[in-house]
């Protein structure tokens, strides 16, 4: 009797450290894994095996242009038309991808998260919502430093150079412009359920957009 | 058998020309008059009848002392209690409230609006939901600029007075700090359909939790 339901695409983007995996998880947890297809940006850095090492060493990741970007976008939009994909694995200690990708079958949801989302323009435009996490500076350096000394075994240090040199630049420059392009800012990130309860009831809408499509769904 | 639903309480803030009244409005458009009570702030001014007329010019009317916060704290906490209030009405050329008020009756969503609403803590706990407009400071006073000219037949002179003398320093001192306590940041307010889609479908939601309760209702 319908027309067959559209996926909703969902934007997540922030800085590092904002709280952006946290809204994702807490989306994917809730809505059910199964009721979403969920992709990061960080899958889709260029592979970098053909520059020598001290080009390699010289690129700044944390610029827009070190991301295939362009292999994403497609990729969203296959799902969107309801194509499975395979999404590219990043080996970050040798900078290449590897040769396994891992197959992603459409959902009613699809969760795109990335720092850098909102600065590529065909990117917004296939996001149904595009959501920005919003923390102060200081706290998501913070938790930056407690992860990356936590989980990388990296000294302070380390962390407050690489910091300086490229995060907060690329920050300034192309992250913090980027905001402009949500439609809602997320305080704090995942742990505001208020916000999270928001976001589940547009959820369930569109998965119960599905259901009755497909009563068997 | 489920116990009875209570309202949601909806809080929307933001500065004077942020677009508040136009996400109020297409809330109460697009939720339905019958399901909404609407209440904003500016109807709680403090009657200045008794003080002599030099005096009240002295008032700075975008303070959050201007304003009897506490009268609406209670009403909005009878209408979540399910009892009808009486709405003061003011009238802004005297600075006295009307000796007529207005009947509200409890609704599913209740609605309230106004530019210091989250200056006031227990205005905060009462909100389930905080949504605060955030809008360019230039586009605000642009619009304010706009309507003070149009509806109220100023001169662009005595509307950047005010501007300079009052409203922004309020602004800076009470609305934008106010900022913070937001569960969701709307960027440019009521025409921004992408959030106004997300509210709707957490206000539906509610919708339904009484229509489960109440089949008739």
């Amino acid at each position: 009797m319908s027309a067959a339901p559209t996926p909703l695409v969902i934007g997540i983007a922030g800085g590092s450290g904002s709280g952006k995996s946290t809204v994702s998880q807490s989306i994917l947890q809730r809505a059910g894994p199964e009721l979403v297809a969920y992709i990061q940006h960080d899958s889709y850095y260029k592979d970098l095996g053909d520059l020598p090492p001290t080009q390699r060493a010289a690129i700044n990741f944390d610029h827009p242009n070190s991301l295939e970007t362009e292999m994403m976008v497609e990729h969203v939009t296959q799902l969107r038309a309801g194509n499975p994909i395979e999404v590219p694995s990043y080996d970050f200690t040798i900078h290449r991808r590897k040769p396994e990708t891992q197959r992603l079958d459409p959902r009613p949801i699809i969760l795109v998260e990335g720092i850098l989302l909102f600065t590529d323009s065909n990117m917004r435009e296939l996001c149904d919502l595009k959501l920005f996490v919003d923390t102060d500076a200081d706290i998501r350096f913070i938790r930056r430093l407690q992860r990356d000394i936590e989980e990388r075994g990296r000294t302070t240090e380390s962390v407050i150079k690489q910091y300086q040199a490229t995060v907060r630049p690329m920050h300034l420059e192309f992250v913090e412009p980027s905001k402009r392009y949500a439609d809602l800012i997320i305080p704090e990130g995942g742990y505001n359920q208020v916000a999270m309860d928001v976001f589940m009831a547009r959820i369930q809408a569109k998965v119960r957009e599905y259901q009755t499509h497909s009563p068997k769904g």
